[in-house]
């Protein structure tokens, strides 16, 4: 088979040349190899390291990333790698040589999306990564597919497993951030180093994905607000308690009435009525807000090894009828674009007050200064946040308040001045 | 263009037409003609009664189907009509000249399942339906493709919006059965003719589709167990909330442990803690378990104009790349088959104890006695269920308990008879 002959439905098999034998890699393989059905078999594995003791046959594996992108054999790359680095050149190289490629890789995806997009239109290849968002739960394909003709208005969601799961147990079990994070590891749900969970980073290479096929919208990561959880401090789940509302790391996307789009990762203040406050744990969740589907819940595990093979063998299945992502989003509606010219109602709690920059905040509605510890809730505008950072150092944590977007703030202001007349506030 | 020949990718336009002029019907006629990228227009519109006022020039309309069915330059019928023998005919023709078809009527293709999966054989043409289960939510679609190769276990969900936003209205409101019934009317919620809707015809319609989409079973409607919500009474509605239940229309499918498929439409005592207790009104939703991915839990409106037209046009849209139902599993797994050979925990109300039959019941864990009412919990066979008739007779409701299906029966009678010999039963 030449590197360039697509693959044709119902009659070639699928041979795949496989990065990585992690626990994804292995549940692949067994999988792969007990289901007959699937007319798709792993011809050779590369891995680091040698020595490691495996579960199978040393004949299976190298360690030469040549032999399986230089196999004409080989017509599918399934690359389940940590390193971005190393995944990027495999991607890029397996793509050149017209292969067909499967990813899970989110930070190597959001770095590198447009180039990886131009080279799918070069090669007239299919690059397919559903495992990258969610793991388990089909959202690319759904945003890609579904919601391709229906006026999409926002998406909204839980996207980052192991910041939900430390979340979830510093409110359940009133742990004190750094104990939540220790037992996240100690179960395996966060990495030793965590920095791209906590941090917020993996949460913001998802959305940039999602972005492109919900909106058609190529954001490098970085290139919206973001947070992450880090700065939760013990008075803000007390605070959240009081007010029975628990604390979600969010990713929004959401169309503004000036056709432009708000993008933004942070923390939240969820509601009971608010179908993200029932998510809990290492569950992920999107909801999808579109004119005529209306309000659409997805809830599945967005991490661990077998959901997220399920969703690299879903997109092994999809490529043997020749799928491809058709980016249609992002070739037809070029004019969407991000704005940060919006407000948010933010919540801000510190343990030392000078480190709010009050004249970035449009008004404040609530003040509380305890002995050491003080929060308000205000209104900011986005680009005030985009531009600053005294928001992010340490002891300054912001959490939206539930419904926090606000784009008429005139009629705000005005309603807020007549209600100081009134004498209410 | 030939009536064979298979519409291209990003070539041909697609030319519909289109079958009914309701509201789903108008509002697919004005997003078509909307959004040019679709490539996609209406050339004509069948309709039954010309001397309706129509919102558009009386020139695309015409009385005669052939019209559409035998223009050559029309290569997809979209089929919105009520009448199922009339849309049976319609679609059964236009695939035979192979046009591709869309539909939204569960009753037809449930009914003729087996049929229609031949003619697409025979004619190589596709026929999608995503509108025909769960309206807005991409059901179908992600049954077909992405539970593909994992290991399905379990379907389960609210699959008919009518009967959910009645018993919304019994539940929290407090209403009886019949007032909350006209209130659905009212509201077109409920047909005039609601037997459909409340006597679970319309779920078990839809369930029969996703079985074959889920499990690869074929199974027409009326084999499997079911019943509507009609026989719900006063004392039932009290008795779920005294233990926190809320009462909930339920389709299920599940692999039993001897590989076969239990798969029934029933009412069902619903806990806090089952996420289906929190899908209200109109919506429909789905949780589907399997062994890779764990459990999927999708929620969106299952009726509606708009969200109806939502699915009509992704299936609209998937033409576009030549998508078909593949049907793998029906072709793969011929040995998976509907069993009864299960146990189901049932509360069982009465205005007349002797309508019970007690010999149908494998043991009575609970019994009580009012002056007019009476009510049991106990265990019966699905194969004695399916086989009497005496649980759906009017002055009777039978409401499966929280995880009703008991397929070890030898233990919990041991277990039951050692609970008995230590007294505590």
């Amino acid at each position: 088979m030449s590197p360039n002959k697509p693959i044709n439905e119902s009659t070639d098999k699928l041979t795949i040349g496989l990065f990585g034998f992690g626990v994804v890699g292995k549940g692949l393989y067994d999988v792969l190899h007990s289901t007959p059905t699937l007319r798709s078999s792993i011809k050779k594995i590369c891995i680091k390291n040698p020595e490691k003791k495996r579960s199978i046959a040393a004949e299976h594996f190298t360690t030469d990333a040549s032999a399986l992108l230089n196999d004409e054999s080989i017509n599918v790359i399934v690359e389940l790698i940590d390193d971005a680095d190393a995944a990027y050149r495999i991607v890029k190289t397996a793509l050149q040589k017209g292969k067909a490629v499967v990813s899970a890789n989110k930070k190597m995806i959001a770095e590198h999306f447009e180039e990886l997009l131009a080279l799918q239109q070069r090669h007239k290849t299919a690059f397919l990564y559903e495992a990258a968002c969610c793991a388990s739960m089909p959202i690319v394909r759904n945003l890609e597919e579904y919601y391709d003709n229906d006026l999409l208005k926002s998406i909204r969601g839980i996207i980052n497993g192991s910041t939900n799961y430390i979340l979830t147990r510093i409110q359940e079990d009133q742990l004190e951030f750094k104990e939540a994070l220790s037992l996240a590891q100690q179960l395996g749900f966060a990495e030793s180093n965590p920095k791209l969970d906590i941090g917020g980073f993996d949460a913001v290479n998802k959305l940039s994905i999602l972005l492109a096929h919900s909106f058609g919208v190529i954001a490098k990561p970085g290139t919206f607000i973001f947070s992450g959880i880090e700065n939760i401090a013990s008075p803000d789940s007390v605070r959240a308690r009081e007010k029975q509302y628990s604390i979600k790391l969010v990713a929004n996307a959401k169309k503004l009435n000036n056709g432009k789009l708000a993008a933004f990762v942070l923390p939240q203040f969820v509601t009971a009525k608010d179908e993200l406050y029932q998510v809990e744990n290492e569950f992920n969740a999107l909801i999808t807000e579109s004119t005529f589907a209306d309000r659409h819940f997805f809830k599945g595990k967005g991490a661990g090894a077998f959901p997220t093979a399920s969703a690299v063998l879903s997109d092994i299945s999809a490529l043997r009828y020749n799928y491809k992502y058709e980016y249609k989003k992002i070739f037809h509606q070029r004019d969407t674009a991000l704005s940060n010219d919006f407000y948010l109602k933010v919540f801000i709690s510190t343990d030392d007050i000078t480190k709010i920059s009050k004249a970035d905040l449009e008004w404040i509605e609530e003040w509380h200064n305890e002995i050491s510890h003080s929060w308000l809730i205000g209104v900011v505008h986005a680009e005030k946040l985009a531009a600053g950072d005294w928001w992010k150092q340490d002891g300054v944590s912001l959490i939206l308040c539930p419904d926090p977007v606000i784009e008429d703030i005139e009629y705000r202001k005005i309603s807020k001045r007549s209600l100081e007349l009134a004498g209410v506030v």
